[in-house]
């Protein structure tokens, strides 16, 4: 196995940034967002293109800010986001809502200008009681996953998102006792990269498309798988998209019907333009035998997708005082968790793999890369009662800007009250 | 499979505490907890007994103050921990350190009367340079787990926790150079509930104290397992317990110590005093050959032990209109996020694993029990955006008492900032 590079922070960079913030730290580079931004946006289509970034990927609201000024949409997957992307400045009429949870406050929602896609037959009733007589997406489930395990299916038997296809009547009656007008369909499937699943699935969604005379747009959600290891294979949105635009071309020569087509990516945009910066605390082994361990002050508090999805992420040590010896270790979280390990066997949490990687002493940096997706949003930020990590950016000229302070103990507790 | 009951909330206080304090949230039984914290302290000894609360399992400042009335002391995983217990009260001579990663104010603490456990020679070595010629303890790892997979084990080669034990000649010279006595020996292995395996680890740990003449005190940690579902057991800590404290009977008949003991229970103390009461927010279901879901208002933000360890937890459907009916559901959490299961394949979050439980409408309340050991303290809180939920104690006459307001939109984006 190769030693993996973490491309987004040079050796200087890393030691002035944690000189300046601390550690641990997420790094983003706003150039390599920008990249993945324009990547996105160049997606093959036959009739337009929004991209929405699915913003439960990295939230901060100088991420959505970026986009925003870019061009880009928002899929908000909850009312919070919502509000949370209204709060960044973006305008409502900009953002998208398929959640598995009907908001509350849906009316107030729909009246600031959000667009709504109903993922159940609960939420399209609700949504027709709110507002008959108006325009409405609508999410279903093709019957079709991208493959892997039942779990990292969102498509398929066994998953709940969105409408079953076969419940395409039902979506009917509803919309025609409230006068609704489906003009959106939406066919998330989840994480792939394979040109044939896209192909398929896109045939499908218009097979669907064609059911429903008033849909003008067809979205097809993200899940574009990116390389964070070298090992891996990053998707190719052309390769995809190709196909799926000459689908869409052919369906409007066959129908008259011009569809306009919407994608979601959150990985693809931000996954390879974060890192996390640790500090080694510590290095030590169980003997002939045992493994070698890099202990490191960060760990599920601010990357969980290891412990839970046994998820490969670059990991590279930058040495205080170069040497050019190579170890192979097991790299291990601060928590006091047996869970908490950095370098899980590929799709095995359960599994340790020690990696190969420039020899680690006790105050050397690591940094761990591919942590811009669903690391900020998505750990068990705060066990052990850490404190979540702050955010910076990389600015393009080589600047560093704060864009989320450390979070401090007092705030950890500010809501416990006492009894 | 039975249907699971969860015995903390009887229907009508269901109904009043979702009234008044919303979805989800987390709800303790007080009584619970003494009735635990009881049972601990009779763990059986020779010649005294420390139990040590794992904070880490649930933190909130009146689940520490209780047990602190209750004689119980205070086992905290960082230097976090321990200014949270001081916050909440607690005389810092009672809290005990033994953390992965060193204290950068380790200085600080330990002149206020916090005990320290070294966990590992870096550690020792710190501690030796800052307070030569004091007392300390340190944490070894026996070389033997309590089974399980390589990762759940916190012991054995595969385990960073502790000073592996062939390395005790280095922690003597490292204690012979600052003129450190070692006083307590900390042998914490992980799960387990087997009398035999606590035996064995017994055995192994006072060999290990033979070796270290100035060891007062034996620390062996936590890991009682607790029965969560009705076909799992719970630790009988009289019957893992009594063994032990022969054994330390033997200790002092042969060399005339009398060790005192420290035992660190978490899940024991907390795990079945807890329920996450949430509501139904949705029934959906994939066709013939497909599944029925229940989703609800909560999830891996709340409970993330399913997700992570395909960990079971009991879950009841209370209904707002009593009927017979019985249906087998997949409960799905509310993030978008495929893994986001509350009923996966016991041992395996990557299956899935359909549930027997009263037919669940909308509007319904639903109760995860077995929800107080890691999950306030170890959840994705704030994915998707969602703010941490309230916890609620129960009270033994029965009132409710809020001991964390719900979070607020506004305060998960307090610390960011613009650039």
């Amino acid at each position: 196995m190769n030693i993996e590079k973490t491309p987004i922070l040079t050796k200087g960079k890393a030691f002035e940034i944690a000189e300046k913030f601390g550690t641990p730290c997420y790094v983003y580079s706003q150039e390599a967002l920008v990249q993945q931004a324009k990547k996105a946006l160049e997606f093959p289509n036959a009739f337009g293109i929004t991209v929405r970034y699915a913003m439960k990927a990295a939230s901060n609201k100088n991420i959505l800010a970026l986009f925003d000024r870019l061009g880009l949409h928002i899929d908000a997957s909850s009312a919070f986001e919502v509000k949370r992307a209204i709060m960044a400045g973006i305008d409502p009429t900009h953002i998208s809502l398929s959640s598995q949870q009907l908001p509350d406050n849906l009316e107030e929602i729909i009246k600031s200008g959000v667009k709504y896609n109903a993922c159940s037959l609960r939420q399209l009733e609700a949504f027709g009681r709110l507002f008959p007589n108006s325009e409405v997406g609508v999410r279903i489930n093709p019957g079709l996953g991208s493959g892997g395990t039942n779990r990292t299916n969102v498509g398929g038997p066994a998953s709940s998102f969105g409408i079953w296809f076969e419940y395409i009547p039902q979506i009917k009656q509803t919309a025609q006792k409230y006068g609704l007008k489906i003009i959106r369909i939406h066919t998330h499937i989840g994480s792939g990269s394979d040109p044939l699943v896209w192909q398929k699935v896109a045939k499908m969604s218009l097979d669907t498309v064609a059911q429903f005379e008033d849909v003008r747009i067809l979205n097809m959600g993200g899940g574009y798988k990116v390389a964070r290891m070298s090992d891996e294979k990053s998707t190719d949105l052309q390769k995809i998209g190709a196909p799926v635009a000459d689908l869409i071309a052919d369906f409007a020569k066959k129908t008259g019907r011009k569809l306009a087509f919407e994608i979601e990516p959150g990985t693809f945009l931000v996954a390879n333009c974060a890192a996390v910066l640790a500090r080694v605390q510590d290095v030590c082994d169980t003997g002939d035998g045992g493994y070698e361990f890099v202990k490191l002050d960060t760990g599920m508090t601010e990357i969980l997708r290891p412990s839970i999805y046994g998820a490969q992420h670059p990991i590279s040590i930058i040495q205080k005082t170069p040497c050019d010896e190579v170890k192979s270790y097991i790299v291990s979280g601060h928590c006091c968790e047996s869970g908490d390990i950095l370098t899980p066997a590929p799709s095995d949490p359960e599994g340790l793999s020690p990696r190969p990687m420039a020899k680690a002493t006790i105050g050397d940096l690591c940094v761990i890369g591919g942590a811009g997706a669903y690391c900020s949003s998505m750990s068990t930020v705060n066990y052990n009662s850490y404190p979540a990590a702050p955010e910076v950016m990389l600015m393009p000229d080589g600047s560093t800007a704060l864009m989320r302070r450390r979070q401090t103990l007092e705030q950890i507790v500010q809501n416990e009250t006492d009894i």
